[in-house]
């Protein structure tokens, strides 16, 4: 099935005493997990030596106990869970990226992507660098590396790279001594900082992940922001911030995070729910329940609930065991991978007109089949509601969607969309919409995959 | 942290040509596998021949492509999840169990549990019988193999068995050239039995598999009767069918089966409503939202909020990605493990009297974990909500609920379990009403894990 | 490439006091790792109770050091290695066989064939019995088990079987307080018996593996003995010894067991050399050097070298490294893998006229590449000499020669054999000198996989 | 058991036309697997493309035939089996290197270490350049791409390169277009060409990889000579040869290098018998028997039988199946592991004055148990030669003898040593025969780690 990916979740941790951190990152990651789960690796920094272990898998198949285990116990450490790219060498591309440079070990966690990065790399590659992988993080750590030669400190060295490089990024980077993290001038991916009881410093690209650790988020990282932290406290460079208008990527509202995150300032399910209020307004429709498509769907189908006044109903329950299945040899069924992934709950849908919420089209086909299976459960009407508004370009900072030809949105119109899931009715989340979801300026946003405004 | 432990899924299906059975199979097993996920087997009967395969671990780890491939088509095949006895041999322990006897081979999947195989194993190891496992279902297949020497066909064979065995059993086997599926006396696990549209007869514990494997379900199996599948259609022996009062584990509502799936007619996920309503009824509170502990507390959370006018909210995350996480050396991060398994949405909670409702409370551990999470979360009261009864009885017929002496309402007051998990107030199911969760005749059902009254 | 397959190495420990037989196990397992490299298994009986453990691999892969960390310390322990029969349920099929019985549990390892285990099997299940597996040892345990019923001990009970079960058999196996040993009235399969220096008493398919855990070899079982150790002793059975001529398997000097064995009173390594002698008596050659095909073929070539006055060389090393490799996708490369698989010296061959012994040839192909092979390294004559008969039957006891149509000397004679293989000349042993192997009375083995007379 | 280490096998193949390649690339690196046995790699370049794979373990294990078919099809192909530094990232450190630089990818493999690599490194950090790997192959990478910058071609950048590092090596390397070899001017490891009767040009490090891959061995490169093939043909390029005094590790003869190898003309198991023949000559003894220490005291044992006219047994047969064994838990028996890694035929000792020859003696801890083993089967007495001189240098070129404290030829005369492993007596190779192995010039080669004169 079809599904948008994103592209990283990191975290980072800073503590007053040497301890056990890999457990705590392995906690960590997992509630990160669903930034990505093709790869997982941790670098903990014990006594200024980094020691690391990545490999492609989820956190817990990475990371066993006696892995963990193994890594020890340091004062500073960094993981991340990431998207693979295909092919071979994979387990190279995992992060973090640790590397050995003149001045000591780094170990570098990105979330994001570079829009310059094919410029660097070729500057670099005339200096004589060599590149081992395929990934932004290995450009980044060669800007770092040599602006740390012209530099007094890592962090002025990270300062002056940020300069250099482009796109959306969060890092966190453990050097010898401190930990540090940093988001891109136009904060287009989240990063928050946390702190335990007992005086640890965390960073994390979502909330829930601070929460997992136990400790209190504190607030998210502006953008621009560098922090740096060692045993002399917490420092902010502030250089790059307010330079540049803010656009965080809407998509993180609206797919990527998890519902019990706060980004900004704004809990991720409230937005969501008010995706579902704007769709209520907007494409109101004559239904007896309505239902969401699980997990992402729920909460805008909640908000939907609320502002129709149409009671909510559980109508599709999700099999949590749905793991790196089998690919069926007939497409028979193929087809009905669908019905392997949800059931219906017939006694909700039976006789009834469904409003049906989901978070996004993308190439339609999953769409026709959960439709058909609400009908097949007895639904007398099917009205859907997409709590985004059609995707219609590339995106350039991180987020992979399907290639453009596969967008159902490019080709078709509502009406014909709507005709091809088998749906009564169709309504998509308006841009203007989408961009108020967080209730703060709507230019705030970057809404570049369905608007095609670009921010850099 | 404590569970519930169920002890088994069985499925099975007959097909009117060859074809590449395996691949059904492991989709209704998928479906299944809430029933049961420390081991996955299947067998296959091609033209009188049976292969088979099982292992310890999900049916995604034990049945990987190259697996279902290798297993090749055949007529009939029959599938089982479970959870598989602790120490030495568990691969011996997994179903189907497949032997050879005088008559040819046999393939037995069994969900239940006996309560006289302690003399039905000696019986027959006094008459030279030797067991590989420890499982009730070699004693079966024991049983019927030895009917079946005096017996003109296995359905006889099968027929006279259920006379010896006595408990819980619902069990779906293949002899050379037959698929048959029975259910003991009492009804006490469900096995429900449907078409695909291309004429496939499909057997499972649950609709919810019937559903993914695209079988339409056409009803339960009755207490006592056995079902017979071959080239000459399908037959039904109903000897001991109405010979004794069904006795339905009430548990499956309760806890057991998938919300989508139907059983005896009823939807579980209406069932488990139902349960919210008593409790609204039953258990009042002033409060400001009603949020369910994902997932099995999600449907009677609806139920609460429909019956006392108190809205619903999502208000727990549930981590998808926790899998066989790694054990925390120390008791800090042991403790947080319920934090990893889900957050807490501060926007829906802050500041409100919570109503939560979970589906049951075995040790009082988890609940009094959760309960700190939402006033951590800004919960000004948290009224907890129970959709059973407290446990006060061991189950004889295959539920794994924990040892007597762990069970906090066997040595607690409704008062004192308040207190130790931190509520606001407390409140369980009655038995009662448990017993009437399904709408149909409260004597139809098996409570003795509450109530003590054992069927047999 | 062709190969003659053993079916089995047992191993059985008995000791004073409880200790960490499993490590002693592995050791001796290890030792008899050449009779068997499909699976391998353990049983170990603490204070009357079994755990076990036994998969596919190789001993080092089926115990590593945490698996026999969890099998604990025992007073008796049992172990296996096998030729594991193809296709689904090898783990079942892989040995010690457990079972629990009316008089408590027994662990069975087993090495032979039984002649008459159709029949058996049928009388069996006309009593009701099942079989998991398709192996000779649940055969033999049912009817140990049966006897038990009738029999005041299980000495008894196992004195009682021997009555009924025909063939080959070395069986070693442990009830709830005795280690038991026998071996076949006719004694075709060996098994030794020794002492460690602390007391434990040890049997083993081969004196190498008593070597290997520091026992000394005290004595051959008699062929039909029993012998039974506990704490009352060590105690011999000798019912059916001297009833029936011993029938010792030839091949066990020829191939199967370690030339550092001493079977009988006679070192392996000393049977072959005798095969050398009596080869270089019976073909002469006109010859420079002698070399011998590694590993086997080596003691015989130093033989040939001793007798004819010929040096010896060394002509061919092998490759320690070849484990289950890839399957080449192209004829070529194929062709190739006996160069893979060892590799010529060419100063010993360059020029030479070369004697070359092998062990044994099944269907010519191999012997051609080797030969092939010596003439590319520069021999000027390749003069082949096999130190064993020409095979021309089937083997009914245990040992998995090729299938009738493959064997090469079935359908072709000595001189088409040798141009087959491109040598200048070849030279098999005789039938009468290989019962002349060790050097006792001829009629003293069975070569019936050479002369058709098959001794049961 | 204390071991030498070799630190690697290289492998290079040009073919002129697109083939299966990674098949002749596993041939040949299971011929080099005693060179390196902890990680395998191998790059294969498609129209210019190169994919990659490599891993800790086995060949046999990194490349199974699903991994081989995956690296499809090429017209370059080079390979690489060592022994992986202990500690993270192994996998990272495994060989070939595979880089992307200005003029496109590069796969480099390497034998040999370099003496000025912490130089080299620092001056290319101080340049900005970060490293991920520990290894002096990243460091050769940065070299060549450096000097690629400022050079026409890489053939005219590797000559360049070598100007700057010093050291061992022998170097096997793809460009997009071209594959290339060379070795070190000292020529202190071997690499060796050879082609294919259908065209392809191989290197490898020893001739035995040739002779597996069916490539006919042409000559040793020059030291210092550098080999470039493309479809222009065969080019030498020998700026830097004659410029020394060769100085080839003899340790190859002694201990590194397959029996069956070539190098520089002289066949490993000449040397090897040669090193027996002086050994007779300078350390006679009284005796029956002479044996070897298998594999590698086997050559010189019968070097020293023909020298001294003593006649040649087999008494030591070596386990095949010791993989990575598990580390027994008590003293007693992981003394016995000696015994489970080979064992003594007692027929050829029993009795006898035994001359046992072996490679080398590191700590004296072996020795000492093997020289107990033969005198345990029997031996009257044991007089104990070893083809090598005593150890009493560390090696900076690549080989990894024991740390200079374990050395026990450092701390003790003959005598002591001989009594310390209960020898009758004992006697070394001189360094001044083991210069002479090869019957070529004593200077040729380097025997620093036995007489201190290092070359560099």
């Amino acid at each position: 099935m079809e599904e948008i990916k994103e592209e990283c979740g990191v975290f980072g941790i800073w503590s007053p005493d040497k301890r056990a951190l890999p457990y705590t990152v392995a906690v960590g990651l997992t509630a990160l997990q669903h930034r990505g789960q093709e790869a997982a690796g941790m670098a903990i920094n014990e006594d200024r030596n980094i020691r690391y272990h990545k490999a492609p898998g989820l956190v817990s198949e990475v990371f066993p106990s006696p892995q963990l285990e193994a890594l020890g116990c340091g004062q500073i450490a960094v993981g991340h869970v990431r998207y693979a790219t295909t092919g071979g060498g994979s387990a190279l591309n995992a992060q973090p990226m640790v590397v050995r440079h003149v001045k000591g070990q780094l170990a570098l966690c990105h979330n994001g992507n570079l829009t310059n990065s094919v410029e660097l790399r070729r500057e670099l590659e005339l200096k004589g660098c060599i590149f081992q992988t395929t990934s932004d993080t290995e450009v980044i750590s060669y800007i770092i590396t040599q602006k740390r030669l012209l530099n007094p400190s890592i962090e002025t060295a990270l300062e002056a790279a940020m300069k250099e490089i482009k796109g959306a990024y969060s890092l966190v980077l453990t050097s010898p001594t401190k930990l540090m993290a940093c988001r891109d001038p136009l904060g287009m991916r989240p990063l928050v900082m946390g702190r335990t009881p007992d005086g640890c410093v965390v960073f994390a690209s979502e909330s829930c992940a601070l929460d997992a650790v136990g400790a209190v988020p504190e607030r998210d990282l502006k953008p621009g922001e560098i922090v740096v932290c060692d045993t002399g406290g917490v420092r902010s460079i502030e250089t790059y911030c307010d330079k540049t208008k803010p656009k965080l990527c809407v998509f993180e509202y609206i797919y990527f995070s998890r519902p019990d995150s706060v980004i900004e300032g704004v809990c991720v399910h409230d937005a969501r729910t008010r995706a579902g209020h704007f769709l209520a307004k907007n494409h109101p429709a004559d239904a007896d329940i309505v239902i969401g498509v699980p997990d992402s769907g729920l909460d805008a189908a909640l908000g939907y609930a609320e502002e129709s006044g149409i009671p909510y109903g559980i109508g599709l329950i999700k099999n949590k065991y749905i793991g790196r299945t089998f690919i069926a040899p007939d497409q028979n069924l193929r087809e009905n991978l669908v019905r392997l992934k949800m059931g219906a709950v017939p006694s909700t849908i039976k006789g009834k007109r469904v409003v049906l919420v989901d978070d996004s089209i993308v190439r339609g086909t999953t769409s026709e089949r959960i439709v058909r299976m609400i009908r097949d459960a007895g639904a007398k009407e099917v009205h859907m509601r997409i709590s985004s508004p059609p995707f219609l370009n590339p995106c350039y900072y991180g987020t992979d969607v399907d290639s453009r030809e596969n967008l159902i949105a490019v080709h078709h119109s509502n009406d014909e969309i709507c005709k091809m899931i088998g749906a009564d009715s169709l309504g998509f989340l308006s841009v203007e919409d989408a961009r108020k979801l967080a209730g703060s300026d709507p230019d705030h946003f970057c809404a570049a995959c369905f608007d095609g405004k670009y921010p850099v």
